[in-house]
């Protein structure tokens, strides 16, 4: 009897802004399959008698490469577990848990999706700076800074480079310069304002205030370190405004 | 002793799909503040005898006017109450929650945030089609098909038609035609794939397949009303490969 595979999101890093899907197919699973980006607490809910395989992937150093952690989710399903794959943020959002997912299926195991809160949402529900408000930003677009395989950062600049819209930058630490430079190159201002914040809604959160034409520079002086996102936009001159719940605010600014 | 609002994210639908925060929060209140789209079997986590206040919030119909719901949250937290202010999906993505939010701090009530799964994530995680996807789309973004209160449909079509990444246009079954077409004047190609998705993840869920030259006709044909997502892109040809666990099939499809 073939298990299955919960492929689940964990959200951006507190356990409490996973979902009750999230947390009751991880609760259900007997073998546990995980990213350096899941928090410790979020790990300890499992079973105490779980399997717990720890896949440690993160950009630029898969400690088991992509093809391994398939065929890892194939056996154990084949053996009749229940495996719960757990990914930071959401696994259909550049988790590349619809890759996983294609190859199970296509070996004949089930997939049932838990999804999560991604990095981006939980940097606006700490920040209070919204993705989108009227006036200020009539959408959001997400995209990932981190280069391909081929070392080419593949960004079609003039489309990001919209002054009415906000634009999320995931994994950009180590690219940011380019991106910004891309972005002004195309029209968007310099002085639009950036928020930079890493593992936000977790204690190791910072944040950083800038601008895109000082964001290389002020992110490298912080020394601010993936995972780091970048909201950029109209939308993040509200911070200033913004007086969130003091108890909210869970770790020093950077 | 001012009281506080808790501006909170109820998710696409299926209660189970909220988190743990937005829960806590929820069963906090003695004031719950909540929309159309958030379901009877969330509004029943509320305290029994929370005071429960429907504002109706619907496109093109508010029962409540926008003005009126910010005094109410601002009377009631003055009045030391735990104001739970429920949206459906999250409230910083198209939710008016950051203006309700300027709005009571402006007279001196915090706020604090649950994040919620957005519509985009919820249709993702119950059809398995990925919002991103190596080689199909290096990004997602986010639009509302909503007409302005002007009655102009504001966005831009050049930076929106863009082949390499997914769209997603929420509020959009009304000018659906216009948005097609939008985007294939600006080179999108008739044949790219749509998934149409109402109420996802709920009993009343329901899905069409169509492309873009045709989503116009067959939303009509087919009779999708509000609430209804769009996915536009690559990334929805993934739809006939996936086989999900058919325990998630929630409705039949339209």
């Amino acid at each position: 009897m073939t298990g299955k595979i919960y492929l689940i999101g964990a959200g951006p890093g507190d356990p409490e802004l996973m979902t009750m899907k999230a947390i009751r197919m991880l609760k259900e699973a007997d073998v546990v399959v995980y990213d350096r980006l899941v928090s410790d607490e979020i790990v300890a809910m499992a079973q105490p008698d779980a399997q717990m395989i720890f896949v440690g992937k993160a950009s630029n150093c898969h400690t088991v490469p992509q093809e391994r952690i398939n065929e890892i989710l194939v056996e154990k399903a084949r053996a009749g577990h229940i495996v719960a794959r757990v990914k930071g943020g959401d696994p259909l959002i550049f988790g590349r848990g619809s890759e996983e997912a294609a190859y199970v299926m296509s070996h004949g195991v089930a997939v049932e999706y838990a999804p999560g809160i991604t990095a981006a949402q939980g940097a606006a529900s700490v920040t209070g700076i919204p993705l989108t408000h009227r006036g200020l930003a009539t959408g959001v677009q997400y995209v990932t800074g981190h280069r391909q395989a081929d070392g080419a950062l593949d960004l079609d600049w003039k489309r990001l480079a919209n002054p009415d819209t906000t634009l999320v930058v995931y994994m950009g630490v180590g690219n940011i310069g380019q991106i910004a430079m891309g972005l002004m190159t195309e029209g968007l201002a310099g002085a639009t304002p950036v928020m930079a914040i890493s593992r936000a809604s977790t204690p190791h959160e910072s944040r950083m205030l800038s601008t895109l034409d000082q964001v290389a520079q002020d992110t490298r002086r912080a020394g601010l370190k993936p995972p780091t996102l970048f909201i950029i936009g109209k939308v993040v001159s509200l911070y200033d405004t913004i007086q969130l719940d003091p108890s909210q605010e869970v770790a020093a600014h950077a």
